[in-house]
């Protein structure tokens, strides 16, 4: 199994998937297929909705001698007629729900190579989340000794090795961590559709973040018996690749429809709420009408037609690098979910988080409301803003927030203040917190659209982040000319300080680390301006081109003269990512790193970041931008790891 | 024109508008054609995505010579070749963008009239967001004007009398009274697309708001120039029943789809987000692909596709009394329509809201964020509580909110308390605010679904609320047993205090009025429960049945015996609806009554309660259940007002 990533937001990704049946993208949305009762056929599916996907139940088959010899015989795949990919299930769910207790965990995963499956599942113990600790470490336990077994025999089919351990965070985490030791293929997160049932969305977040932490990064996984697209964005957000459903027919049998906000009844509908091919063709008394069987078939249809567009929905969102925004709206359809996305405030989790989010990203940053101001490139802008900026005086001018970019809303103001005190900080108080006036381009901070009036939970949340950055400062709110009669003489000598200068220090040194500035400007600085827009856009040390600057987001772009300056500066492992001794060819020839040729890397680098490529023995050998963050660096084996920009 | 109420929520509604083109249901969409070009034909409009009413430009029409011609020999119907209404603009959009002077407005109206519009035009002065005061004023007046001189040569022509008065809420107000005062038939609210292209959605907001305050409630009022269906759910529970979008076509000339969260451009988009019939048949990159006359075409109905089935959504809240819900969401997708959800937290816009709210819901209240708390119906649930409700002790026991009902989680713990004291209010600190505990079943307390963690807005407005209401009280929490020694004992006789009596009196007091218990419950008192939920559902006194309850919202419906002791007790205009001599058979013969029958009726009154039909002696004739408002029944002259439920 092949696996890479291709684009990324939030802990969400777009991947390839690649096994013998072909590639497919993920997020991805598995069909459940029962094989004794086809509502619709994969093929069908496969042209209605583009699946690519389809998981059905090994268990079934083997029980049914007439599925079961077909199978033996021609495979699954033949046995469902779908070319694309086939994952089976074990039966650990009918074991849980219907208590069989008739499957045996070698035999079945025998069984489902067997057949030709292109991920089998173990059969793993379902983990119920009224469970006490003991029992479900006994589970976690058993589920880890079979899949020890079952790795052994698997030979070429991709096993999938679930993750159980109840609703207990440190289980999920050892469970994981454990399974992912034995190199399985695939990771389902299990036992959670009981708590989806009664809407414990609180601790399925737990879980599926407690899980994550233990797993292999490289590996895609499923959230296993999640059909609701309610749930796909913030799974997705977390690190889920994979959904299945069987809620599609299920539901239908019901008379239920599936909407991106919720189920509900058809009687419940004066008009279907939906542009899908079956609500274009029917009106909802029509579809009342329709005999039963041809019923369930069109409202099984709408519902995969929902199910695929929301993921769509999501591929999109990575895409854009909007996927916060489009799980903060999502959460709003639901009370629990509202709830349930406090769980993602708590500093543990906001520190993995971090490390996954992209440092920017193609679209603006909206509010969302609420949960806004607690998204990962915010934290670490707070961050960053305290261990990084060089906040150097301790007068500091205080604008109250106008219109963006900040710099040139208040050129002339910022003119008069510089003119009479140079030894002066001139923030913004913004609705991103604190903003030192020169870094008022940088993403997020002139890329994010803010009502004026905050909710109160952001209000005091950079409130309080106000109070940590202007700790010891003596601050001076501007209100105008009088303000300036306030600010003391400082100035000395006549040279205009350098507005340009101060804005390239601080963004360096946001981006690349405390002091960068001082590394990467230790000579002559020239600054080359766009024509039209009056923004940076490259920038000379020395004659020698070492930073350009990106238009879309006001963050620098590493020359290979940058890159030497902050080797030099930084020691290692500071910005690098150390590749193995036979890609060396390769990245002096300009080419990118690929995952499986990195050796080491900065723990502190995340996607996106500028980055320097270096052999061993820390020989500078290109500079590039990173795709994966450090623990993806050290498992991925497929997929590029750092673009290379420049070589040496 | 007939129109007529059918269903509501907030100051929304459905309503079927007849013409002699036929009946059609608001909210609805009009499609705009443009004579000259179209892009997709009124009949394959009908076709495709059920359009029922289409608008075209009359100026255009009257513009070229041939389609003048055409137009008025065979009618604006035979022109476009579409049998559904048609309603045709006069031309002032274009005065106003492209300076166009050469309209008259006689002329225009008489133009309109005679190739058969269904609803035409008058050419009113397009007031200008940044118009001052008296330039406004000017326009209004001329609007004024041309509406009179208009109306005197529609013949049977429905004459649209467009309201301007640019941002200033008087003026607007001023213009719709006026309007409403020279019988105008139809109402669009005009001069917000300049606001709209600017997302100044305060002014918007405001703006409908106080049209609305001065337009006849019994028209249909149309938001001209609003095509985008970010804005559809706000504006129709704003009391708007139609838009019209020429954005379909507008937006797919630049390769922009529209979505129900916003607009996105093809070439930002991977994948297509959407399941309607052209994102089902292409993938991003194959509509990109199409050579541009096709290309623009699909587009064009995709964006049509999605702007119909968001009015279908608009209809199914209403239908399930959840609009709220779906304009609080909606308002996430745009930062600038959630800081304009606060001009609804006004509080003269509360009141008029609160007018239009309907007293309960078919579904449960569902929590969505920050603005739930200040919806109308909990306004009213708060108002009531402190002018209804008789909190008869000083002592009061506070319970912490725990499962619902709560008299049922509580019940071993109110025993407790009230067979020490007889002379104590219990109530609960719950997400609503302090419910007295013998109104838990009411709604929307015992049917409305809130987070345990609430935001910040929401718990200081409860607990401004809670002092407010608890102001002068004794409170004692209730932490378990401890606090039960600390109630003083002061009950005296034996027998039980009726918790299902309290329960009765408390419910028929917020739902009639102040004191409305001891009206109604004068007598010996006999309460009949459902067997199996054990929930009350019968009142009888001295053996007269007054009351029922209904199970699903837990508020009383009104037996004929129970309104003749409310008749009795609260004198006239209270609860009553007086009906006109001619409409006196068909009540007593058990009919409902129809709005142009009413003559006059209790300004209290509110959409579904309960009241008493009387004549203009005051004679009681019958009970019912009110489909309309004060207003809406002086108003309407097509339609029920009150549904009867049980004469004399």
């Amino acid at each position: 199994m092949k696996f890479e990533i291709k684009e990324r937001d939030a802990a969400g990704r777009i991947c390839k998937l690649t096994t013998k049946h072909g590639t497919i993208t993920t997020p991805n949305l598995m069909p459940v297929i029962n094989p004794n009762k086809m509502l619709i056929s994969p093929k069908d599916m496969k042209r209605l909705f583009g699946t690519e996907i389809v998981i059905t139940n090994s268990y079934i088959i083997k029980k049914d001698e007439n599925l079961r010899n077909k199978a033996l015989k021609n495979g699954v795949h033949k046995l469902i007629d779908f070319d694309g990919l086939v994952m089976t299930d074990s039966g650990t769910f009918q074991s849980y729900v219907y208590k069989k207790e008739d499957i045996d965990p070698i035999d079945i995963v025998e069984f489902q190579r067997d057949i030709g499956s292109d991920i089998g599942t173990i059969l793993d113990v379902f983990g119920l989340p009224d469970q006490n600790k003991k029992e479900a470490e006994e589970g976690v336990n058993e589920t880890i000794k079979r899949a020890k077994t079952s790795i052994k025999i698997k030979k070429d089919m991709n096993l999938a090795c679930t993750v159980q351990g109840s609703i207990y965070q440190e289980l999920r985490k050892k469970c994981a961590k454990q399974l992912s030791e034995i190199d399985s293929d695939f990771f389902p997160i299990g036992g959670v559709v009981p708590l989806m049932e009664n809407q414990r969305y609180i601790d399925l977040i737990k879980i599926i973040i407690s899980s994550k932490k233990g797993l292999d990064p490289s590996k895609p996984v499923h959230l296993f018996g999640a059909g609701h697209p309610l749930i796909f964005p913030l799974a997705v957000a977390l690190g889920c690749d994979f959904f299945d459903s069987s809620a599609y027919a299920k539901y239908a049998n019901d008379d239920r429809m599936i909407f991106p906000w919720g189920t509900e009844k058809l009687n419940d509908l004066i008009e279907l709420p939906c542009s899908c091919p079956v609500c274009i063709k029917y009106n909802a008394s029509e579809l009342r009408k329709l005999e039963k069987k041809q019923r369930i078939l069109e409202i099984a249809k709408h519902n995969l037609y929902v199910s695929f567009s929301e993921i769509k929905k999501i591929r999109n969102a990575i895409s854009q690098g909007n996927l916060w925004e489009l799980v903060e709206r999502k959460a709003s359809f639901n009370p629990y979910l509202i709830e349930a996305m406090n769980v993602l405030k708590l500093n543990d989790n906001k520190i993995w988080l971090e490390k996954y989010e992209p440092i920017s990203k193609p679209k603006a940053l909206f509010y969302t409301g609420k949960n806004t101001i607690h998204r990962p490139i915010i934290y670490r802008l707070h961050n960053r803003l305290l261990s990084r900026y060089n906040s150097r005086y301790k007068d500091t001018v205080v604008f109250h927030e106008k219109n963006k970019p900040y710099s040139r809303c208040f050129s002339k103001e910022i003119k008069k203040i510089l003119s009479k005190n140079n030894e002066i900080n001139i923030i913004v108080d913004s609705s991103l917190g604190p903003i030192p006036i020169e870094l008022d381009e940088m993403y997020p901070i002139g890329q994010s659209v803010f009502p004026c009036l905050l909710d109160r939970e952001t209000e005091e949340e950079i409130t309080e982040f106000y109070d940590v950055f202007t700790k010891n400062k003596n601050l001076i709110s501007w209100i105008g000319y009088k303000t300036l009669k306030e600010i003391k003489l400082t100035k000395k000598s006549k040279k205009e300080k350098d507005l340009d200068l101060i804005k390239i220090c601080a963004i360096s040194d946001m981006q690349f680390g405390k002091n960068a500035s001082k590394g990467l400007f230790n000579g002559k600085i020239k600054i080359v301006k766009s024509k039209n827009t009056e923004k940076i856009r490259n920038i000379y040390c020395d004659g020698e081109h070492i930073l350009s600057m990106r238009a879309s987001d006001g963050l620098f772009t590493l020359k290979i003269e940058g890159g030497r300056r902050l080797h030099k500066f930084f020691k290692s492992p500071n910005l690098r990512v150390v590749i193995k001794e036979d890609a060396i060819p390769f990245i002096k020839d300009g080419k990118s790193v690929f995952a499986k040729f990195v050796k080491d890397c900065d723990k502190n680098l995340r996607p996106y970041d500028e980055c320097l490529i270096v052999d061993k023995k820390d020989n500078l050998l290109a500079v590039g931008r990173c795709i994966l963050n450090y623990d993806e660096m050290l498992s991925f084996n497929f997929g590029v790891a750092v673009k290379t920009r420049e070589h040496i």
